[in-house]
């Protein structure tokens, strides 16, 4: 029950007729009215409520012991992002639920935000010339007193970078691999503070990414693509599409919000007994920190 | 053809009857007596000789655009390990060879060391209390001259900590993940010189590696693994096995070293018309990469 919890999750589930909110756990954050709070997933277990599905919204470093303790319990397990700390735990969660044969679902938010499927419709008749993603952010401003995000595993710059990175993976038609990155950590943390990466496709497309956690004044969450039909914009983390013709596109069922729109296909898994489960993301993070080149910085104090 | 094929391949493929050496390729280094040599895969392409499979030896941050080229030719591809920089362009190779109808071999020598087998074997059966993994070689022993392994995507220790890796995967039961990590970087070095790693898996197996680049003196590639019926250890980076009751194991059907099992089974892959990936030890490389805190050394100087 951190912020990302209070802030999205609870007026999502509020406002999905298929899901009810039984109870919330937390170590230290606040419940939610009458609605039944645990410390623990040990005491909510050992509550004995009813439950058939659990959301996980802590930092990545803990999540995974939670998430296999709800699945031994054949509870239906909704991953926030990113789904782990590590690919190999989270390829062993996919394992444990397709055993336990509950549903796993390793969310990415910002591909519900209302531009992303538009985009991917347009880019898929488009030839593709360049592509530029843009994600600055004040550190200070979005995530204060998160301090797990620049400790080892909390991703750093990438924890809003992989948000970029999901939609990326969304809307280009073909998979692509980086080639260069330069990691610049702080001397005082253990993740990254930014990161310049690029990536290339098999028909060698040139994709830029520029993420920064130090960006004062004005904020930027953009997605440029190049194409032989004009440039198409994603601004605003996926919020606003403007097509080459400088027109707004929204998708036509658009979902209130993307927290709602994440439920709604929580929801949709579940009743279709099967998984969502897209690693693509987490797996350019890590071949970032793989490949990069890692530059100390001057110590960053919040 | 630098250090690893004149030292491995070329003996191996001369010593595999289903395999003969068509040409060599190289932009440094030297064939081999008679063969056409020629200096990159486009000459190699030019000149039109027939060709059914390439052996890509290449360090990890150029094999991609080779192994890429050779499967639009219609080539099966054997890549030495590690198979790329990344995951990504792993799983877009893979893509592609599937696409071409032609066999892929992430070749992990280690795995055909004669101890691995009846290690596995054996653990299968028992019930496994504990592993260290102790991998401690002189980087200049053994690197001499190979600068790209501390620049970045060049993997620093892990390129022979992945040998111990592709072991450890092979040999437990069952899949584990990185729960610390701790890197060593030289601070004019891109690439980590020592490593420290904490594995568990879902049953709670405590799994340690020790990594470093570092060791003069005797050199050390061990895997012990206490388990319900006493200790086994892998010595020699899987050469040697010593099992509980003090015997020493090897497989009866141990090939002539590692790389006559590698060919072995390229060549039953082609034939099977398949392909043999198993990114696992890979994902470790990364996931510890991902997960794990940084510390600066003191300079490393060949």
């Amino acid at each position: 029950m951190g912020k990302i919890a209070h802030d999205q999750h609870v007026p999502a589930i509020a406002a999905n007729r298929d899901i009810v909110l039984a109870a919330t756990v937390s170590r230290h954050g606040e419940g939610v009215g009458s609605v039944p709070h645990f410390r623990d997933i040990d005491d909510l277990i050992a509550s004995g409520l009813e439950i058939d599905a659990v959301s996980l919204c802590t930092p990545p470093q803990v999540r995974r012991a939670i998430a296999a303790r709800a699945i031994a319990q054949g509870w239906h397990v909704f991953l926030e992002k990113p789904p782990g700390a590590t690919l190999a735990e989270v390829a062993q969660l996919r394992a444990a639920a397709d055993a336990a044969g509950i549903s796993l679902f390793a969310s990415w938010h910002s591909r519900y935000a209302p531009g992303v499927e538009p985009a991917r419709a347009f880019l898929a008749e488009a030839a593709i010339r360049k592509v530029t993603v843009t994600w600055r952010e004040d550190i200070r401003v979005w995530h204060p007193g998160q301090s797990w995000i620049l400790e080892a595993g909390g991703f750093g710059v990438f924890d809003p970078g992989i948000n970029a990175l999901s939609i990326v993976t969304r809307i280009l038609p073909r998979p692509f691999f980086i080639t260069e990155a330069e990691l610049d950590f702080p001397a005082n943390r253990d993740a990254p503070i930014a990161a310049r990466i690029r990536f290339a496709d098999d028909t060698g497309l040139g994709i830029e990414a520029d993420f920064d956690f130090r960006q004062e004044g004005p904020q930027s969450w953009d997605i440029v693509v190049e194409t032989d039909q004009g440039t198409l914009t994603l601004h605003d983390g996926g919020a606003r599409l403007i097509l080459p013709d400088g027109s707004e596109a929204a998708h036509k069922d658009a979902l209130h919000g993307e927290y709602a729109g994440l439920y709604h296909r929580f929801a949709e898994i579940v009743r279709a007994r099967t998984s969502d489960v897209d690693i693509a993301p987490l797996r350019h993070v890590a071949d970032a920190f793989l490949r990069g080149r890692r530059i100390t910085v001057e110590p960053f104090v919040e």
